[in-house]
């Protein structure tokens, strides 16, 4: 019988989702269209696709932790404070003495944007027994790749993947994979598509899916992700809509007519209506639905995080 | 007989002054008087103390070369086109493919900033023979204190300043310490010290000596310098001018009268008028004045260091 049918089976636990990976400062130009080369203004944003997912989860009404490392800065107070206002479980937060909270530097820009990222806390993620205590109590565990690209914190997030799987916690992975960011460069792939085997839920994009396999169809992507072990492969594509499969049966969702004003987060705000969704115990192709409604909501406003509602708004506006 | 009535045997070389220090972005904030945590908006400027020396020696009719590392990334790029564009000797700018070139974020303040120092490529200048040669090309070597701060940079550097003394180098050396730069914190006095006995000339500022001693007179901050091994100690005091002392002879050097427009970048403007003073043969005395006299200049227009001009205006300006 196909996944997207079914309900899926929840662990037990007091956090609905624990979200590991990046939290960060974007400094985006002021100026569009201009390379970073030559951008003279920025304007700093809150960021960071883990911590985005850990809001939009917590404004959807979940209970949500975040497990991160920053520095003990100006731009780490800044960070924690607004967390702190969006009710985000803080304990597996952990601050870096010496190294600082990173920031990435992005032009404006209409086409592919220019980013510079400065990394310093986020490399070095420390193993510890609050971090596990959270994994204990958590339902659904999320991973992104930002957090993969470099060792040590590597080395420790696969640690805590693997003692997820082992607790038989829901995984949702993003696979966003980008060569520049890690050391071995297109060697990451492999460690990457490692993980899409291991865990049940992946989400790419369209531009994740070429990072990871070149150009290629969207169809032809989706069974590129199967036959990299994926049990449930939602690809996300913009304006046309997301597609769902798993092997046995594949479904396409149209985009939500919306005003679109402004896409940026839309995919953190697809993976927290996905993730809430399953939480609310919704058949996964619901859950998909779900998600695609709250990036609909999302991208009709503007700024990073700010609206989304609660789940009953959504369920109200698009009729999922 | 006091050093300061002297003139100075000028070693052979064909490049006047080799820079040896830092060259990064600083972004400034926008807002006035906001922390680092609360600003939003960044400017984002040309900084460095060593490239500014060198920018503003070349401005003044030296033939300067820098030293220093960066990422080649777009930061990178738009620091060696500005460079390039004030006929910098740039043989001795180093580019790393991994790691960034640094930035440091600073608050707007009528006080002492905030900052917030992203390091990256500085940290791992290298040892080659192309620095070599430009040392033995060079007639002054100035040094400046942030690329000591960090290891491997610091061991390198240690190496090349060995060497350019051995070679009969002038040593002008800014002994700008900041506790929080190095890893080791206060221990690193020790270093900064054993360097202030090597070198032929230091010019702290008030600040630097705050940082170096603790709260203090300025009469004994030369004295704490002169005991340090220092042979020719310049201490500028803003407003209140200059000192210099050998341990024979003090003389204080009044401040010209001008209108102050925006002191950035007034240290690195004196010690080019010095180094240029000390290039043109002059007595050490007249060098000092001509320092103060290019600082003053510098002071009384806006920007980095776009208002120093050639030699004979200052001359003339000033009556030097």
């Amino acid at each position: 019988m196909s996944l997207l049918t079914n309900q899926y089976t929840l662990p037990n636990g007091d956090i609905d989702i624990l979200s590991m990976g990046e939290v960060l400062l974007d400094l985006i130009s002021v100026e569009e269209d201009v390379s970073l080369t030559d951008a003279i203004s920025f304007n700093r944003h809150f960021g960071g696709s883990a911590a985005n997912v850990a809001i939009n989860c917590s404004r959807l009404g979940e209970k949500a932790a975040l497990v991160s490392r920053i520095g003990r800065d100006y731009f780490g107070e800044y960070i924690a404070a607004t967390l702190r206002k969006e009710n985000i479980i803080l304990e597996g937060l952990q601050f870096d003495e010496n190294r600082r909270t990173p920031v990435i530097f992005v032009n404006k820009s209409k086409d592919t944007p220019d980013w510079l990222a400065y990394r310093g806390a986020d490399k070095f993620l420390q193993e510890n027994d609050i971090i596990y205590n959270l994994i204990d109590r958590c339902k659904i565990f999320h991973l992104t790749t930002f957090i993969l690209s470099s060792k040590p914190a590597r080395d420790t997030v696969i640690k805590y993947l693997e003692y997820a799987l082992s607790k038989g916690k829901i995984i949702t992975y993003d696979p966003c994979f980008r060569a520049s960011l890690w050391p071995e460069g297109n060697k990451g792939k492999k460690i990457v598509s490692e993980i899409i085997n291991k865990v049940h839920f992946i989400k790419p994009s369209l531009d994740d899916a070429f990072h990871l396999f070149g150009h290629d169809t969207p169809l032809n992507y989706i069974k590129k992700y199967l036959k990299l072990g994926a049990k449930l492969v939602i690809l996300t594509m913009g304006g046309d809509g997301a597609m769902a499969a798993d092997g046995k049966q594949l479904i396409k969702i149209p985009p939500f007519p919306t005003k679109v004003i402004d896409v940026t987060g839309a995919g953190d705000s697809f993976w927290a209506g996905f993730i809430s969704g399953i939480l609310a115990g919704f058949p996964l192709k619901r859950a998909v639905k779900f998600g695609s409604g709250v990036a609909a909501f999302k991208i009709s406003g503007v700024g990073a995080f700010s609206p989304v509602p609660d789940k009953a708004t959504i369920i109200e506006t698009y009729k999922i």
